[in-house]
């Protein structure tokens, strides 16, 4: 690629770090990419862990970008109501050639009306949500409808990452950085989805979340009900 | 688990920032345990790619770890001959649970004189280094030896951070951490090793690396001398 590829990742408070961290491994690898990570102010981010990472652009000072993508997290809760930061995602959209998501970064996309109509994908515990906020749920670890490429949740940000590293540079130059990050993955349970966790780790894991799913419920029903009173 | 699991990782600069992240996820959603990002002091460092983030501890203040992790990239060659680091590694390797590695973090634990006698794996590019310091290399994502746990190359962390996490809490808790994390990888292409990646593919990476090769064989060269002369 003759130009240089302007990649934005929103970073946010709360943000679940390997969301972004994933493609960032990867995007920052592609030849010819500048990656950004962007935010209100340019103080340390914490992300939902505790881990802290600097921003280095501002929603303000952020020039047009070729690629934005919204890591997800539970501090999208505030996003989806951050008028500030919707605007931001809605001008960065109109111009950008790639609109993209991991995980619960979809419902910001969503809350930002930016999935009317769209095919899109998320974390699984959130992809019920998505019908409200306009969009056709599919799974998938990576869905693409035009411009807009969504990812299912954290890890699936690798495999989102790549798909979109051959998108706009080419297979081989994907490959590279795939075998430049050993990515070969051989994990040692077969517990990455509902379909193929165990009944008991299922069950556990919804029991921790289920005060979580309450409060995003309610928000959700917040969201939809402004979205469809701004169409 | 009743008591905490302190957890380290050692952060410097010029690492490899997703060798350190994928695990940090899976470790940070372990049921008790403390993770530390383990410094010399606490401005922020840089990783190979760009991306910032902060230590909270310093290799002097920190407690005693159960686990040490040191993770890889381009700036293992300066750690390899840092003897507060390599001390600081020695000091916590005599009393820690778990000595662990992800990629080229492997070379320092090496460095450390810690991978004498022991069965371990590293990034496919620099497996033949282990040898020089004392290793028997061992192809695996991961590879354990008593409570020496080595990941290979980047995002081998993931699949390294849930069998410990199965190790250290139990099979159940790391698969709960791996359907957070929706960990179902599905990689667009299959190009993640040596052997699956294409040719062309393959010489076009080791001849990106090869100037860093040349500089890293004659490192490894020093630090098997003076490996010897301690012995």
């Amino acid at each position: 690629m003759a130009e240089p590829l302007n990649i934005g990742f929103l970073l946010f408070p709360r943000l679940t770090q390997l969301d972004l961290t994933g493609p960032y491994e990867v995007f920052s690898r592609l030849p010819g990419a500048k990656v950004r990570l962007v935010w209100k102010a340019l103080e340390p981010v914490r992300a939902d862990t505790g881990i802290a990472m600097l921003p280095d652009t501002t929603l303000a000072e952020c020039p047009p970008l070729d690629l934005v993508c919204v890591p997800g997290g539970p501090g999208v809760g505030a996003m989806m109501e951050d008028e500030e930061v919707l605007e931001f995602l809605r001008r960065q959209a109109a111009g950008a050639r790639y609109v993209t998501s991991v995980c619960t970064g979809a419902l910001v996309l969503g809350a930002a009306g930016l999935l009317r109509g769209k095919r899109a994908t998320t974390h699984w515990a959130s992809h019920d949500f998505l019908p409200a906020l306009g969009a056709t749920p599919v799974e998938g670890r990576v869905v693409r409808d035009g411009n807009l490429f969504t990812g299912g949740g954290v890890t699936a940000g690798i495999d989102f990452a790549l798909a979109i590293a051959a998108e706009v540079a080419d297979p081989e130059a994907a490959q590279a950085i795939q075998l430049h990050i050993e990515y070969a993955p051989a994990p040692p349970f077969d517990s990455g989805t509902p379909k193929t966790a165990s009944p008991a780790v299922l069950a556990e894991t919804k029991r921790r979340a289920s005060a979580t799913r309450t409060e995003r419920e309610a928000l959700i029903g917040r969201v939809a009900a402004r979205l469809a009173a701004a169409a």
